[in-house]
Formats: structure tokens, sequence, C-alpha cells
């Protein structure tokens, strides 16, 4: 892929992050990867959105270190690394402050799956990481969240629940691209939504049994998804 | 009616669900049928409602085979087909998954009439589900959510309560026609608002008293209505 | 005054209860008097915000006879000519179903005064009708309706809290025209929500003290009111 | 700084809050001060935002004189004036009633930090003032709002925490400047927001770890702050 494609997919994510309400200010960065270069481009540090042009956004190699653009990555970039070393499937990953999933992430709550709007797209609830220690917090704090994302997902598999709550900070997504991360962060802010809204009805309301959950996630993502159009 | 027409009609709930706020991203259909053919014209599956046109509409007998269009058909067309064949007086279908409605339909609580303007237009609470058992999911599940819906309504008049929240999943609603449908999706969704705040004021808040009731459904949809301007 | 000048006036509050979110489809009215002649000037039933005139606008006199207009005036317009008769230094009456004011009004609870913005506008808690019994729900629904807002003003002054919850209805707001009324009942929506969040956050939340209660009301409406620019 | 730059800059700010939603019909305000002259610029009393012209920003010494301008200043003048004095640092300060910091306000509750979001920008809980005294109310009640703000910060540096929630009122907020302070009072009423919902979803949530609330706000705001561009 040309970093100049990239860029422009990665502008156009974080653009869409901000269409769809999920920022507040500069509250939030949405990146992408080329796997064959192994590099990563990702929104500059505290610019307006509405100001983001394609040559700010800052090209990263995995370890960090800005190759090509004038401007200092998004503070957030090491976490973002780290998930694209952890997870060799995603192709982008959005981080938000979106309002109810960063009130689950502060009230350190996975969000449990109450529907089939959650299922169609996660394969489970949203899990909450640990929270970080005081050596991690004064250490490369950003990468120690990463790596605390990726601890927690030893249990799951981040390509059937492509998102995670930062306890105490806000969600991350990914996805097969950068589009496909933002895509993920509005539906789970929706999911974050109506979770809330469930539980507020009835303390006790009971997760989606096993076998819906599996029949909606794998209606859309399986090898006998049917919803759609047929791809040919 | 002209398959043309009832394609314009079908097109014009499903974006007036939208502007009313009630789908996310491709969540929701509206459909309408021409009782005298025996057809239903129906949204596509997946298409974005930006890009959607009168001639993607897809047309269906009431087996579920498609007789005109190039599309497939919304995947949850197997639980329209199911409405039209038991409840013979609608014309229209509308299943969205808006916030407030799916919030109690997965809290698996029917929504009490606590006001006026839920009794307009539901004449009783608004019913949920049973949820489907593991053999249902695992067979013809859309038909199956049709027929759950059908067995809940064995103790209620669909004409009077032209609405019902799947368990686990959301709300679907009916009406004399697909706009009729998309209409009483929308109040549905205030209603479901109104009476989750309602509840969150006073967790013992009592129902309308009948009398309140029936008075205010009935001047707007009995023999005797008197709401609105004559129709003569 | 001129009838074209009140059904204006009429028309335009009407039309500011949509632009300021208050009404669903055609839920809501609001109407204006002229004391001089007797006559009062209300929207018609059932008519769509978006095609409302004013030449719409039905003219009734106190006893509810049309004396003006092609069309049927609001269902409501008992419970106006109630609130004109028995409230005689209002000009103008406005009801909506705004999202919040009904949820109290189907809560059965009044509004308590928990802080200025309240205290601004409304001299004390916005009080809670009794219910209408059966007999008056057979009856003139309508002007019984009226009856029991103004049998709950025998402990309150109309012109210091000019807004009332319906059980299980909704809110009527009145005011010195029918823009002052329309105004209210957009402060009223505002006071209901910040009051539903204050209890959800502190059930145990004191009321204003009445020395600030007072302080604010009066300085905007009494004789020493210092608020707003000097009227000369 | 010249006069009518000091009123543009006041002028855009109060629009800010306009367009940040958090100001309904004329509640809330916004000032500045040059510190060199002594003069402040603030939004005249009840004059419509849409209306609102730089020419009509009044300026007033720090003894309350008006000394340019042909309105009146804003009721709440006096609180701005006693923060000038006794926070050193601030140059501007912005008052809303918006949503949910009312709601906070109101039921006399600090705004615990439940998150990152709110460590951005706040160095600590948000505090809730003292109620004012009958005699305070009675006397110059809108200097002794201000006074008891300056007591609740005898505990708390203004420069760190540039918020407080008034008891039974609302928020009023600082920065650096006119824009500062009303790009605080968004930020604040987007943190009480989340505190909200956190709340909701966990009654027992923990606010952050000290370690981690001192990282955020220090990555942006202390001497090695490493958010956003180098300033150079």
């Amino acid at each position: 892929m040309l970093l100049r494609e990239l860029r422009e997919q990665v502008l156009e994510a974080n653009l869409e992050l901000v269409r769809s309400g999920l920022v507040l200010h500069t509250f939030g960065n949405a990146s992408g990867i080329s796997r064959k270069d192994g590099l990563v481009a990702i929104k500059p540090s505290g610019v307006p959105y509405e100001k983001l042009t394609a040559p700010q956004i800052v090209i990263s190699d995995l370890k960090g270190k800005v190759v090509d653009g004038n401007l200092r990555p998004s503070s957030d970039l090491a976490t973002h690394l780290e998930l694209y070393k952890h997870f060799p499937n995603i192709g982008g990953v959005a981080h938000t402050h979106s309002e109810f999933a960063t009130a689950w992430a502060q009230a350190e709550r996975p969000i449990p799956c109450f529907g089939t709007t959650h299922a169609d797209y996660f394969h489970g609830p949203i899990p909450v990481t640990e929270r970080l220690k005081a050596s991690e917090i004064a250490g490369d704090y950003e990468q120690e969240t990463g790596a605390a994302i990726c601890r927690t997902f030893a249990r799951f598999d981040p390509d059937a629940i492509p998102a995670v709550l930062v306890a105490g900070h806000a969600p991350f997504c990914w996805g097969p691209s950068a589009a496909g991360a933002a895509h993920n962060a509005m539906i789970l802010e929706y999911v974050a939504r109506m979770a809330y809204h469930t539980l507020s009805i009835n303390a006790e309301s009971r997760p989606l049994a096993r076998e819906l959950h599996d029949k909606h996630f794998l209606r859309k993502h399986g090898h006998n998804a049917y919803y759609g159009q047929v791809k040919t």
C-alpha cells in the first residue's frame, strides 16, 4: 500500500470518529498499518480534527520511530503499536473517549452481551483490563497500556472481540483496517449505551443465550455467513 | 397496487426510520405488502440506507421466494412474512434496533403503559416474547422469531397493540402500511424512553387507570374517534 | 388585538415548541387569548406542524364555540379554556409531551426545586394533579382535566408557578402570552431533566433553601427585579 | 491588551458556550480580564446570545464599576470579580447551567475523578461549595457566591482544578483566558456526564489511582508535558 493511500484512509477514519460523535475536542485517534512495510500511520498529537489533513498524518515504524511526517504522533502511539505487534490480523486501531464506553471503562465493568446488536459484532462480553501498577505508570506508560490490553486478551480471541475497555481510561477498538476499527468504535458505543439502559430497567437482566450469540455472530462473520449481499 | 408504488412506499418508510434516528448503520428494515397479489416488498440485506433506491427493494412472495429484484432480501424477511400471514389486517412491518425499545427487549420486560402518549397508540403494555429454544435458533431462526411473536399475540390483539419486543433482540412494529409501521416504531421508541425515565423517578409508578387508557386509545382509534380532522 | 395578530403569535408559539424539541409528531399545542374579546386562538387538531399556517389557527370563544376557522380545534381546547377562565392573568397556554416533564407526570411526582434554574422561573415545586375519577374520564374529559389543574392550584399561585404536571398525561404551562407559555415549557423541560439527574446522583438531595429560592425568583420577577436590562 | 480585542475574545467565548450546547436561553456568561489595566469584560445581562455583539460587552473595573458600555453587566459580575481578585493567575471565567455539571451542583456532590479524561484537565475531584447562609443571600448575594468559591479553594489550587460547583446553583470555570475558561466548561460538562454514568453502572466505582491521575495531568500541564505539539 502506498503511504499516501494509507494516510488518506487513516485521515478518513479519524474524521469518521468525529462524524459519529465519538470524540470530544482532541480525545481520540485512529491508525492503520501497512503490514508489508511494517509502517503505521497515526493522527498527530493534539491537532484539532477540523484542521487535520492527510500530509499531517504521521508515519512510524513498529518501534515508534517516526519515518515520515513533520509532527509528533499521538501520545497513544505506543499503545497502538503494542496491539499491532500482538494481534497479527488487525489492520487498524481506533481509540476514543466516547461517552458510554468510557463510563463502563471507568466503572471497571465488562459490557455483558445483552442482545443481538452486540452479538453481531462481538463474540463475547467486552473485557476490561486490570489497573496498571504504579511502576507501569511511571515507566513507559502508553506501551504498558498496550501490554495490559494484550494480557487481557490472553483469554480471548482479538479477531472475535475487536474491542477492550482500559480501566479508568477508555475503549480501544481494532479491525481489518482503520475504517473497520472506527466502525467498531461506533458500534461499541451504541452497545455500551444500550447495555447501560438494560441494566437500569432490570438489574437482573440475563446475557444472551450462547446459542443465539453464536448464531448472530456467525451469520455475519462465519464461513456460512448469509447477512448482506454475496461477495462475488 | 403496482409494484413500483409499493417499492416507493417501502423505500420511503425505510428512510423515515433513518430520519427518525431509529437505525444505527444497517440495523433495521421496513416492508409492505400488497394483499391482493400476496407480494411483499422489503429492504435488501446490508445495503447502506444512504444508497438505497426503489429498484433495489426486493419483492418476495409469502413463502419467501424472491419474484423481482436483483439483491438478497433482508435476512429478517422470514420474520416479516410470519407476521403478514398471521396478522391479516396489517399492511406494513418495521424492525429497528432503536435505543430504548431495544433496551427493554434486552431487559426482557414489557413496557408498562404509564401515560396517555402510550395509550394513544397502544391499547396495553408492549409485550415481550419468550426466549427462543436452542432448537429454534438452530432451525429456521428468522421464521421462528416470527412464530414466537405470533405465539405472544395469542393473548393480544395485534391491531390494538401494533408492536412487540423480541427478547434479547429488538422491537418489531406493524401498521396499516409500511409508513404506518415506521410511524409506530417512532412512537414506540419515545414511549420506551419515557417509561424508562418514569421508573427511574419512581420505581413504584402505577400504570394508567384502565378507563383513561381506553379513553385515549378510543378517542383516536374507535368508532367515535374525535381526534384530528373529520375524514369526509 | 387583531385576530390576525393573535393567530400569528399562536402559530409562532406552536413552532417554537417544535424548534425547542418539545413535541413529538402532533403531540402538543399552544394557544393565546385576547382578553378584551374573550377569544382564544389554538392549534387545529392533528395537523402536522410543518404544514401549519396562521389561517389554520382556530378561533374559539370561552365556551368552546368555534367563531372563526375551517378546522376543528385541538382536542385539548377545553383544558386550555378552563385555565383561561380560572387564571385571570394568563395570556397563553402551552401543552407538550416533552420527554422529562412527561416522565415526572407519569411518575406522579412533583418536581422539587433543586436549584436556581428552577427558582428563576417557578416559585416552588411543580405540582402534580390528582388522577381523574372514572366518572370524570367518562364525562367531559378535557374540561375535567382543566378542572383538576385548577383544583391543584387552590393551594398555589398560578402566576408564581406557571406550570403543572397532569398525572399520567403530561405538562401544561402558561404565561403572559402564547410565546411566554412556550418559553416556560422549554424551561420546565430543562428543569425536569436536571432534577431527574440530581436525584440519580444523590437520592437524598435537598431542595433549595427558601431564602435562595425567593432571592432568585424575585430578582427576576419581583418589584425590585434587577436581572436583564432596565425596561424604560 | 486593547479593550476592543478583549471584547472580541469575550464575545467569542460566550458564543463558544452556546455552540458547545452548554447554555439554555440566557443562562450563562463568560468574562475576561486585562490584568495590566485591571479591567474586566463581561456579557451584558439577559441579552440573547444570537443578538450579542462585541460593542455590547460591558467593561468593568475590579470594584464592579462599569467604565465602558451602555448595557448593564451580567448579574453574576460580582462573582466573577471575586474570582479575579483571589485567583491571580486566571484570565477568564465562564459560568453555565450545563445539564450534568449543574445536576452535580444541585446534588451537592463533588465530581470524583473516575478517569483520565478528568485527570487530563482537573488535578482532583471538582469541589462543591458550602450553601450560603441566609444572611449572605440577603446581603451582596453574587459577591458572597464568589467568596464561597474562594473559601472552598482554601484547600485546593485553582490553577490545578479550574472549576467549582456552587451548591444548588451551577458550575463556574476559569482558565488562562475567556476562551480557556469556556473550554474548561465544555470538558467539565463531559466529565460530569461520564461520572454520572459511571456511578449508575457501578455505585462502588473507585476513583483513579493517584499515580495515574498525576501522570495524565502532568503529561499535559507539567514542566515535562509531552502531549500535543512542541511549542517553540
